[in-house]
């Protein structure tokens, strides 16, 4: 097989799916999305559902979504002050593939180790 | 809110979500799938395709995606002896799922820097 490094024509990934995964190729950023996509708003609530993450990590990946547009971060004076994480509606858009997702592995991934 | 941690109706996230993003949350492994899902099949190619990964990463990625049923390696013996990379149903039953991300990607996250 020859290669062109002129031609061009050389398989890539596709530009879309490389954004995709620049996004949802990081480590908790699809659970947490699923999260905020089945209810949860408060960082407390997040943090208990995503096991396992932790509070600085968590802070930084909801800032990184929400300078992406899928987040949302809204603070209501108090007293007590609450603040309230939610969807935004292209985060929301993503949530039945994200399901689909899931499915997926149900059918397929259950009986091997996670990677 | 009260919180009863013995009533283990919290909200967490879904276990087949929290499977999926073991293996399409590390950084490559959705992009290595898509290609491949394209039809590339060689090391070399698959290096290439996905730009920026390194060889030790991609070899290491590639073993961890056999591992968990979703890439096949086959040698043919030669001269020269040829190793071809290919989906397993189970990984090509992924493929449609993730060109929905990548076309969610294109619709909402054009315009946003990557994460």
């Amino acid at each position: 097989m020859h290669e062109n490094p002129e031609s061009g024509d050389e398989p890539s990934c596709d530009s879309a799916i490389t954004l995709a995964f620049s996004v949802l190729g990081k480590r908790w950023n699809g659970m947490i999305l699923s999260v905020l996509g089945s209810g949860v708003t408060s960082f407390v609530g997040l943090r208990k559902a995503v096991g396992g993450i932790s509070d600085t990590v968590l802070a930084e990946r909801l800032l990184e979504l929400a300078e992406v547009g899928l987040v949302t971060r809204a603070v209501a004076e108090g007293p007590p002050v609450t603040v309230r994480y939610e969807l935004t509606t292209a985060g929301a858009e993503l949530v039945p593939t994200i399901s689909q997702l899931g499915a997926w592995a149900k059918r397929n991934l259950q009986k091997a180790s996670a990677v």
